[in-house]
């Protein structure tokens, strides 16, 4: 069921995100094909799917959360070509496929990141795919904002290039992937929410709680991959986050505790959609594939 | 006069600026510390100056242009430090100091301006220092995005980067302008407007038609600088640009001519001012002081 749902909801943000990409002069033609590039690259659409989902437990129409899909892919999209920067992970592939900066050059790797950032608020300012009531669209304006900057996403890549090499107790662990994967999930889910038009305080407060398991589950999942997926299903070097020391719930938890322990995620995160019943179900789908996942 | 008000406008945009950089917790402490060290560098302030002056042109209080003021300086300095980094402008000094990823390194000043763009959208979507209709603030959100992202200030970058070497033609790098410093001009004007509460589709119009030639001003006087000025007066190597054989208006004009030039744009600015009377006074002021100013 989830991979049905997860091809509607990529074919319809994938539409909407190639209306991005046509450079308004010759001159940026290499430019927006790299911001194209960038966001075009096999991508899961996790972040649009939870939009759509989230919209939809709430009663809402897809169409409502198209803004919300799209302007979370592309601050997804922009970080990942900033974190392959050589400066920063220095990641030569992604998906299986050379890095921007690869396909490019470092200079419009970091242009066409910088220029994502802008048009996913750019989406979100526009009446055309978002509800139409601008409080709420100002409110995902800044839900956005303030998951995607210092104290959301980036932070968390700082803290996690500041962390290479220490030993973080899983406290600290979970400190830096709140931020650097699981602020841009929560803001995902929110924006769903608040796109739908229906969102109360308790409905969005069970939605975070959903969020905040589900991203944590993820990233856990992603370290049991790193060390038990090869290379050519994962699309990046196996093993590549232990080689360069990065602290993985395997290595802290040992492999079978880290899989338990995304196992009780999984379930954090079931038990917190129960007031929404059948409109929920691509939301529990997701978070069941999440820890089931082989890639 | 023009340097009272500049001063006031400094202190008004720095007080509000710096709320904006205390870590929410010790592990983000040292990319706050880049983003503030990226912000309080000894910057003129011109873009706040210009939304100030606009939003004061219409009638409007400065506290209601307190937002924009933030949110256009915000993404000038986080321009910045993107564009000195090694893989772009690779620059060492900027107003006589280390460049951010030299008084830190280059991931951090990545990831600082990154930071700093995310906090100008936040800024934005605030209801404080910004006026209260959500409609206007939300117009706000999307003029600020498109002259930052990849169909402006971005793409002006982009368009800089692959006119190395070139012989441009004065349209060619009239285009390059109106993009790389253009249109983040003009947005400090209309956001500065806009904040107003009183802006209507004629003022907007004259007010946009005074930021262009004010930008383009800009732009030549800082070319004819970097002819005309030594080292420690610029902050910057002088010569810096022509060295770089980078397309300059005293190149393709010739000194004088390109001096002549500046002092149209100048009052091809002060024209569009004509409607608001001496409510524009410091616009006016600045048109002027930007042709005179020696750094």
């Amino acid at each position: 069921m989830i991979a049905a749902y997860q091809a509607r909801c990529q074919q319809r943000v994938d539409a909407a995100l190639a209306e991005l990409f046509t450079p308004p002069r010759a001159e940026l033609h290499r430019l927006y094909q790299a911001m194209r590039y960038s966001v075009t690259n096999g991508g899961k659409r996790v972040r649009p799917l939870l939009a759509y989902a989230a919209c939809e437990a709430l009663g809402g129409d897809a169409g409502q959360a198209d803004g919300a899909a799209c302007a979370v892919e592309l601050i997804h999209a922009y970080s990942l070509v900033h974190d392959d920067l050589p400066a920063m992970d220095d990641d030569d592939l992604r998906r299986g496929q050379p890095t921007t900066h690869k396909a490019f050059d470092e200079a419009c790797a970091i242009l066409a990141g910088d220029g994502l950032q802008s048009l996913a608020f750019e989406v979100l300012a526009d009446p055309v795919r978002n509800p139409r009531d601008a409080d709420t669209r100002l409110r995902m304006v800044g839900q956005l904002a303030r998951a995607a900057g210092p104290a959301g996403m980036v932070g968390g890549q700082a803290i996690d290039l500041g962390s290479i090499g220490l030993k973080l107790d899983q406290a600290a662990l979970e400190v830096m992937h709140r931020h650097k994967t699981g602020a841009l999930i929560e803001a995902s889910v929110c924006l769903g929410a608040l796109a739908s038009g229906r969102a109360d305080e308790a409905g969005l407060a069970d939605l975070q709680r959903y969020a905040r398991a589900v991203g944590l589950a993820f990233q856990v999942q992603d370290d049991i991959l790193d060390v038990e997926s090869d290379t050519v299903t994962l699309g990046k070097r196996q093993g590549a986050d232990i080689a360069r020391d990065k602290p993985t719930y395997p290595a802290l938890l040992g492999l079978a505790r880290a899989k338990g322990y995304a196992l009780e995620l999984r379930d954090q995160a079931l038990d917190a959609l129960g007031r929404f019943g059948p409109d929920a179900e691509a939301l529990g789908a997701l978070a069941r594939y999440i820890v089931e996942r082989r890639h």
